[in-house]
């Protein structure tokens, strides 16, 4: 559990910081990936077009904004979307970027 | 008339272009104080704190991605936002972006 990342509360969660995370398509993606998803989703087995260190950046900045919640299970390192705790805190977001039409509008897989 | 500057339709509304207007605080200040007023605003009109020159690209911004309409009524540019044409490529992204959750973490005037 010690390797465990820093997540912030939601009474942290700042605006300006979710959404420079959800501009960059890579990260959206990653977000709507995880919508689309039953189950939590592990760092390697998301679709998306990049490194596994820029991959690695880009999980960073959405847990550091709210929108993830990362943890270990073995040293497979697992994300949940963090929907209801963003959704207290910017209601209706997520909702809106997860949507047909702006999942029609995204450029990449998810 | 032929001083209207061109819109897109709601057809060629992007994501990924309306998301890079909203992300930056002026804009989305912008965004919020059409929002919250009853009548169109004139470019000279909005609280914000840049110069006239970045006034007028941000405006420009807003305006190619979809945001705003501009139209003048003598030499005064005027402002509308594109609220119904908005949510119809993207819906609810405007209205989780002027919640007052959203409106409180807005670090701008509006």
């Amino acid at each position: 559990m010690g390797r465990t990342p820093p997540h912030p509360e939601v009474s942290e969660f700042g605006l300006q910081q979710v959404l420079e995370a959800l501009v960059d398509p890579v990260r959206r993606s990653i977000v709507t990936q995880l919508d689309a998803s039953d189950a939590d989703i592990k760092c390697g087995d998301f679709d998306i077009p990049v490194s596994k260190s820029t991959a690695t950046h880009h999980f960073n900045v959405l847990r550091e904004a709210g929108l993830i919640r990362q943890y270990y299970v073995g040293t497979a390192r697992m994300n949940t979307l963090r929907r209801d705790e963003m959704d207290q805190a910017f209601p209706g977001l997520l909702a809106a970027l997860t949507t047909p039409q702006a999942r029609a509008a995204q450029p990449l897989a998810g």
